[in-house]
């Protein structure tokens, strides 16, 4: 199980301006009410990421175990929700896993992108997975006309066995797609938004594809989603960062640093970031006063930004709080080579695992950050396996609701996106929109 | 030359919170100032990236007419500032201008990411390039010394012409490495701090060696830095820039947000990052009294991030201010094929090219982020090319130093990283760090 050290995000000696343990107390009644708004949301079944974890896997497990085994690729093409959990998975997991197939995410418009996408796949051997709740996405919808002009010109024989697609059970412009092609199907569920919906078919299809051990990531988060069951901020990990970060937000601290050290859970932060960001930042509150909410997610990866923001973080405004990931223990290492026993200017790294540079590495930059004042936590995967992504993923989803529903906003809608949606259909002359 | 768009970066109907135009002039003696204590510190040489344009390249495009024809991937190793450039040059053009060689930057001590690369390239024929101006930063060298050990034992004989090392002229650890071994060296020189130094070795070799015309990069630069000499607002688009975003800074916009509607371009909000944030993010001014100061720059990508970071750019707290970049012309296309021409959901994209999709969903959002009040601006690139490129680079190395200098801070130090080396050393066992 991953572990959440919140001691930085405390008052001590060094963090003088962090929260007194003592004012946690004064939240007991509004860590209640929000508990119970969760409960009454999830009786009116609209948070169904919270029972995904009894979820049955055995029609994904199924198609995989059907497929032709030629197939070696398997291309996403998704954007927003229906991407972000894809490429976070496969990243965090596919060398730790040493997974046999790839996975390509296309969640752009960008030419040169899609060009270099296809210059690396086969198509030959290349599953193509489009994933829209709605079906009507802009962006989805051209690439899905690219990829289907494409399969159908270049299979016309059997181009309806080389595309998947993941939409709503019954409504929408894809689902009759299926019907009229023959396509295989997954279903984007009713009861969970796109950016909480990566442990649906959206997520664990390309998973499954991959060689994700699905079951695992379930698992994991259905022991964390137990962990956070109550309303024990102390038991739980989810409700403690949630009320810690919502305490600093009104402070001023409106960034929110995620920096894993290891590149293959920087996507990972990019999954964080749209679910921190759309889910909290908000114009109006439930009852439709405008507040002008939110907290800026962004992403670093250790050590690398060190050597590009730690300077700021360290020395310019307390506008932050931040949150280190980190890996105990790699399978994949390297013993750095004493290659100069005499210069002590290398010496010293001399027969130690890279990995312990990198740890090493998260542990000064909290020590330096804390010294300058800077609150700050951790969360440790022991390994980079199925439980511990889990658990994260299922851990972040319960704080940012809860987070919503201390700042009294609703974490599930997004109505600051339309004006975009409308302008660009102007602009690519829709009918209806002038 | 590279377009800069401001306009909505001041008052208008939509905008009534943006500054007023006559604010401006209101700034004129601090402009003055500024420009005054940039032109002592190019006397004083300490901005030499100002007169990189008229850089000898000589023995940069001499050594790339001499290496063996085998070679087709260099390794930098590096980070930083001497690694972010490589990776924002390499990514902006590799496919636009087909570039005939690969460039893997390996920036962190992550043994996963490192296997990662020993996995994608051939070892017979990589050009290790070693890229650190002190030559003892702990990630730059723990991976030479794995790179280094790796040469030696599979090329005894050659080692030493399979590895390139960047460094000061004289100084330092790498210098004597260079001397014993007989590895071919670049120069990281004195009057150019490594955030700036892209234009200098640490950035021209890799490009050189990948098939970029560093002629052409120089060339686009110089004519940027002509454009930028003199302090006059209405034409000096690093100047305006510079004075907009420290006003804005002033008034509590903490945020500054580049969105590349490009792919191609997201590594130079990268590098961007590390400009911006290492130059203005600082604990004293000049006069050594306590600022705290320091606008903290976030990278998101259009289109994708509109599906993840816009409802919050709309609707959430006014502190931000956004840059787009976007690309006008784009040699790699596809046109959307009108796969489902009866239906209205999909049949507006069909016959358009993706890059004209993807150039509305940027106005949409600018048109978006305008009405809800949220002051942002555009740097448009003809296409992505050298010069274009060049050009952006030396605009925002003035802009930034620029900037500095209205804040009364020093844009070239970054004292605030040392206490975390110090922790590292601790933590490593370096001799003479308890």
């Amino acid at each position: 199980m991953i572990r959440f050290e919140h001691q930085n995000l405390l008052y001590s000696k060094d963090l003088r301006t962090a929260i007194e343990p003592a004012r946690l107390k004064d939240y007991t009644e509004a860590v209640l009410n929000a508990h119970a708004e969760i409960q009454a949301d999830r009786r009116a079944d609209i948070l169904g990421f919270y029972d995904l974890p009894q979820k049955d896997i055995f029609p994904i497990t199924d198609f995989m175990s059907k497929i032709d085994p030629k197939f070696d690729t398997m291309l996403v093409l998704g954007i927003g929700g229906s991407a972000l959990g894809n490429k976070a998975l496969y990243n965090a997991l596919k060398t730790e896993r040493n997974l046999p197939r790839k996975v390509y995410v296309y969640d752009n418009v960008d030419p040169i992108f899609l060009h270099e996408i296809l210059r690396e796949i086969n198509l030959e051997t290349t599953l193509v997975n489009v994933i829209t709740k709605s079906g009507t996405t802009a962006e989805t919808m051209a690439g899905y006309m690219i990829m289907a002009d494409l399969l159908q010109r270049r299979f016309p024989n059997d181009y309806h066995q080389r595309m998947i697609i993941t939409t709503d059970r019954e409504k929408g412009f894809l689902r009759q797609v299926i019907k009229d092609e023959g396509y295989p199907s997954f279903i984007v569920p009713d009861n969970v938004g796109g950016r909480f919906s990566v442990l649906t078919d959206v997520g664990l299809v390309s998973s499954a594809f991959a060689g994700i051990d699905i079951d695992g990531l379930l698992q994991g988060a259905g022991e964390m989603a137990e962990l956070c069951a109550e309303a024990d901020l102390m038991h739980n990990p989810a409700y403690l960062n949630g009320l810690l970060h919502y305490l600093y937000m009104r402070e001023g601290k409106n960034i929110s640093v995620m920096m894993p050290y290891a590149n293959a859970l920087y996507d990972m932060a990019d999954w964080y970031r749209q679910l921190w960001a759309e889910s909290l930042g908000k114009r109006r509150d439930v009852k439709g006063r405008e507040i002008f909410v939110g907290q800026t997610p962004v992403k670093a990866l250790g050590t690398t930004d060190q050597h590009s923001q730690v300077q700021l973080y360290t020395e310019g405004p307390y506008d932050k709080v931040f949150t280190f990931l980190s890996v105990d223990n790699f399978d994949t290492d390297f013993i750095i080579p004493n290659l100069h026993p005499e210069r002590e200017e290398v010496s010293y790294l001399g027969g130690k695992p890279l990995s312990k540079l990198l740890n090493a590495e998260r542990k000064a930059t909290e020590i330096a950050l804390t010294q300058a004042g800077r609150p700050n936590c951790n969360i440790i995967f022991p390994r980079l396996d199925e439980p511990s992504i889990g658990a994260f993923i299922m851990m972040y989803e319960i704080q940012t609701v809860f987070t919503g529903k201390l700042l009294h906003i609703n974490p599930l809608d997004q109505p600051g996106v339309e004006a975009g949606k409308i302008a660009t259909y102007q602009l690519m002359g829709k009918k209806g929109y002038n």
